[in-house]
């Protein structure tokens, strides 16, 4: 399947195929770049795929540095960024050249910033091997490093020239970053597409066994989903906030947590059942959306309930929000499966109230 | 004077008026941005214009955060730029917020990489006050940092939302420095117009002395030029590049030498002088073309001769320029007063000599 984003003069392709790693060099050669590349990856990452990759590169006639990242959230800092521009300068890579960005959300993440701002911004391809990096983080063009005081608070919007999905990586990955990935998914039928959503509860069981078909359609599908989103609003002024439907609670939750509690699926899942009850609350949807939510998310094995938590640290961690306006946080509900709202001014308290039923327990008054 | 610059959903106008930075916070309040903003300056600027710039912006609405960094170069630094970057998030800046840069190019450089990486980019406006940011830096929207390989290296494409050029703030420069924003003037005449470059021509000593009407009508008309040549080519992928005459010589000058030994004006006019006697020994330009230019440069007080060169450190810099394409850097030559031509693969030799040229005393096999 091959999603095609328009963006004018920044149009790209995502390519969703088993296999397809091993086609980058050619691929990249047809864009017309400069000779010299970076390959970004983490260790881990680069033992299981880099060798597929630097052979296309090198083979299409590319001059391949490997750059390595720390695995996970740890890559996203300032001093890595800095260790990428060296590396990136002492090859020589110059304004026609490409940053490529093997492995998860981080790795994609911290190399899109330096590609980004690397001589003001060069040729970036993103090759994602996890389910969240390959439905989310590898299109659109948001690219960040993290600051103590939250993530993705320096970043810049750049799109990538190119986005390799093989759905079949998805089988290497750990249980836990695998079930991780998924909650995107959900999200995506949840605020874009019933039918899509539907295909996602029949399939949740050939999802978690990793079946090749199901991956190859529901990766391929919440590709079309994000693409189709970021088409009509590149730079998230507006309509592109509805991707951050349980992100907000979410965020919030892995801010307020010192980022190590969860996985980023597992926080954007619990985000999602408190903005669905946040929903039900506000009188915007039933309970039965909420329910059918919390159905598919414990289907795939994602969380539901979050623990004991700092209610009020969490709060305080949305007010410092970057979707926040003078202060302010913006919610993303949705009225029912397949819709979204965007709801400003929601009281405090009724916030509070799902933070404190997220607990659950016999302690949650909510349910 | 306004300058409208046209560029579709980041059009913005650049205002050249005496006594304009009072005016700051009704116009920036007419663009509808968020209430806080962060007032990037030097310590020497901000005792200069800061309480004028402050207490517009207050007066508006503002929530105004003074945001020192040093004086100079010096400023374009990753570390500098993570301190900006910690007191925007420490004033609670959000995507609405603005961040205004009041003072020469470096100011406005990292203060723009700073507003275009923060949360993805926020508002930006310009507030030059020499007349080198005046003329060039401050509209375009180019950003960075310098690396310990050279300058400008790390960066994005930002524009700002808005530039307030008052000519009269370069009363208040050191002789050094404002001659020194004298060369990008020139520059414009030659490369882009015979017109105006025969006013600067003509008023060369009125400029000398800055005289008021014609530091007005000479800067307004040089934002007037660089205006036209960034709507035209926004990311500098071609025509832009007529912006870089003098300055493939002249960055590598100042590369070479580590920064310290010319201004960068200085060094441009340098640049300017070796690109123009390049264009006549490549049989593009005539001799006169050579000497008019070497001749307006004089008049306003910028160097023709650099003294003693590692001619080999400064050709091996100008491989390292960002303008390289796969280790090859195009030339922007001008074939007469008012045009310019992009000229690759000139010969090192030829460089060669110039270099030498540019050396000056009785060695100069050249003139």
């Amino acid at each position: 399947m091959v999603v095609r984003v328009s963006l004018g003069s920044r149009s790209y392709d995502i390519v969703v195929e088993p296999g397809v790693l091993a086609s980058v060099g050619p691929r990249l050669r047809a864009l017309g770049v400069g000779t010299r590349a970076a390959l970004v990856s983490d260790p881990a990452i680069r033992r299981l795929y880099g060798k597929t990759v630097a052979a296309s590169l090198e083979e299409a006639g590319f001059a391949v540095t490997a750059v390595d990242v720390p695995e996970g959230e740890s890559a996203k800092s300032l001093a890595v960024a800095e260790e990428c521009w060296n590396a990136l300068l002492e090859a020589r890579l110059d304004r026609t050249s490409t940053v490529l960005a093997l492995g998860g959300g981080a790795v994609g993440d911290v190399a899109g910033f330096v590609a980004g701002t690397y001589m003001r911004g060069v040729n970036f391809v993103q090759l994602p091997t996890t389910v969240l990096a390959q439905v989310d983080a590898s299109s659109g063009g948001k690219t960040a490093i993290d600051h103590a005081q939250g993530k993705n608070l320096i970043g810049v919007f750049h799109q990538p020239r190119l986005v390799l999905v093989d759905p079949l990586t998805a089988r290497t990955l750990p249980e836990r970053e695998f079930r991780s990935g998924l909650a995107e998914i959900v999200k995506h039928g949840i605020v874009l597409d019933a039918e899509y959503f539907a295909d996602v509860e029949a399939s949740a069981a050939a999802l978690l066994g990793r079946d090749a078909a199901t991956l190859e359609r529901i990766v391929g599908g919440s590709c079309r989903l994000k693409a189709g989103v970021v088409e009509r609003d590149e730079r998230e002024s507006d309509l592109r906030a509805v991707l951050n439907y349980g992100h907000t609670v979410g965020h919030a939750l892995e801010a307020a947590s010192g980022y190590g509690r969860w996985t980023h699926g597992e926080a954007v899942s619990l985000g999602m059942v408190a903005e669905a009850r946040l929903a039900e609350r506000l009188g915007i949807a039933t309970g039965d959306t909420t329910r059918r939510q919390e159905r598919v998310l414990a289907a795939v094995g994602l969380p539901l309930e979050a623990g004991p938590l700092d209610v009020e640290a969490v709060l305080a961690a949305m007010t410092r929000d970057k979707k926040a306006r003078d202060g302010r946080v913006p919610f993303v509900l949705s009225p029912r499966i397949g819709e979204f709202r965007l709801v400003s001014d929601v009281p405090a308290s009724q916030i509070r109230a799902v933070l404190d039923g997220l607990q659950g327990g016999p302690g949650d008054g909510h349910r």
